[in-house]
């Protein structure tokens, strides 16, 4: 029987580092441990991910001494840390280095997008991909495209609400621009698969359920709940002024949070509908393999299928635990 | 017959660019175009350019209109500008776009180094890298390692002086590092063949015709010359510490050109000898093609018959006309 491999991984507690620790436990191919930092300690989350028996590391990420320690006999280093904090990696990969780890997998797990000049998300994640390869530890990049669980639209009869973070029937631009999208649940099946995989090593890889257009979806809608939906357009012109005005709130203000989360919205509507970056075709461009096609035998949650969840009362509401 | 393609090539008359053009009409699959900035414009490189029936456009590289009347009906368009001015290509590009051009090559043509970090000559030509793709055109990164020019020892007859740039044998380090090395004089006829093929469509190639350590380099010279060669070693702390020095000398006056390249220069040895970033392992691990074993049907020049030549009095000094 083939020895499993030891794999660490930071932001467990995430949206994203959920779905990853659930899919490298489903897939019984892992030897998981946890690496939290001091401020999320007492989470109720990290307390529940330690009641499974993971063992967890709670180290500074400032502690190159205690990392290296952490990363020893670690073979996949992979790390789901929140877009604010991606700087933060910096020393976790020097210390990845010194550790010999195998495999890096740096925050990545956005829509497919310009390395740089397009968003200031994608912008800081290259700082930290540039690092590696400055550095020259093996690493794969996944990005995952937009989440279903926020891209689905309301519907009039109420049903939707309690499952959407931000309840709006925005239609952007004329509503036909495809982006790939990932069920949030199926990201840690892909990483799963990913991380495994020798073609994926110093590679960039994409996921994605489906690719949908804003029309496709509005229709899927309709036709699974039977009702007729209302929809607010939002132009070209409109998304253009909102990163302008993002920008120059953020530039007023970079440590205010919120105003880094509105550039971020911004931005992605940006690359989503006018730019049209978060497609295949953009992918194969930049340089990506498609983990569709590396996965064949892997069948993803569909957009349908989640959407009929939801209707059903299934749904979650994401970033609400 | 296929219809040839039409090249516009920047940087005609510089090194690089000379071997480019040479490269590109000895193929005979080309209709070559050059673009001449104003202040090259009177230079008697240009006029014997001219005199060959090249088409040359003199525009400057801030005028985007004359840009794109040069680029109309292009099908590629290669930059061979020096490093000094690799971000003049940023208006260049954009006009590319709009003019929609096939392939863009941007200004490379260096060593495999970290795209950041690393070395200032590679840091500015990843910015108009990243400028590139976020436009989304087509292009082909093509490196060259280090030329034979410029890695050959001299004799102690003095029998290679009158071809060496800056005469000196210094051994970097313990002298084992091997460095991609390419003739100049076969840049253009990998670039011929690089263009041509659409294998290499948004893609990285690097080309050399040997691999060879200072040590290599150092026996070949003895053997061919029957002289006993003497060195000077330089040891890592001291390229490290000419780095150091060379940045801030650099930064207190980042417009005076020859701290610029000293700065290049001593970057270029960290990278080749103390990080030993030049060669085909790390190459593969940036993701870049081989031209070698794209193109196993052309034989390079051999850095034992470059250095037979200059011993016959047959080589030429570089920057030198």
């Amino acid at each position: 029987m083939a020895v499993k491999q030891k794999v660490l991984l930071l932001g467990a507690t995430g949206e994203t580092g959920t779905s990853i620790l659930k899919g490298l436990q489903e897939s019984g191919n892992f030897n998981i441990e946890v690496l939290v930092r001091p401020t999320s300690a007492n989470k109720p989350s990290v307390q529940k991910i330690q009641e499974q028996g993971i063992k967890t590391w709670c180290i500074d990420l400032n502690e190159s001494t205690d990392l290296i320690s952490a990363l020893s006999g670690v073979d996949v280093l992979i790390s789901a840390i929140g877009p604010q904090d991606v700087l933060q990696q910096k020393k976790l990969f020097k210390a990845a280095k010194l550790a010999g780890i195998k495999r890096v997998v740096p925050c990545a797990f956005i829509t497919v997008a310009p390395p740089n000049g397009a968003m200031l998300v994608r912008d800081e994640k290259e700082e930290v991909y540039n690092d590696i390869k400055l550095l020259g530890i093996p690493y794969t990049i996944i990005d995952v495209g937009y989440w279903y669980q926020i891209s689905f639209p309301i519907v009039p009869s109420g049903k939707v609400d309690y499952a959407s973070v931000i309840p709006n029937n925005t239609i952007h631009g004329d509503g036909t621009a495809p982006n790939l999208l990932t069920d949030l649940r199926d990201i840690g099946r892909f990483v799963a698969r990913i991380i495994s995989d020798d073609r994926t090593l110093n590679k960039y890889v994409y996921t994605f359920g489906d690719i949908l257009t804003e029309k496709e979806i509005y229709r899927i809608a309709e036709e699974l709940s039977g009702e007729k939906l209302e929809s607010t357009p939002m132009s070209t012109e409109q998304i253009e002024d909102s990163v302008v005005q993002a920008k120059a709130a953020f530039s007023q203000d970079p440590q205010d949070p919120m105003k880094r989360m509105f550039l971020y919205l911004s931005e992605y509507k940006l690359s989503k509908y006018v730019r049209k970056d978060n497609r295949p075709a953009y992918a194969d461009y930049l340089g990506y393999l498609n983990a569709r096609s590396l996965y064949p035998e892997f069948t993803p949650l569909s957009f349908r299928d989640f959407f009929a969840e939801v209707l059903d009362g299934k749904g979650r509401k994401v970033y609400s635990s």
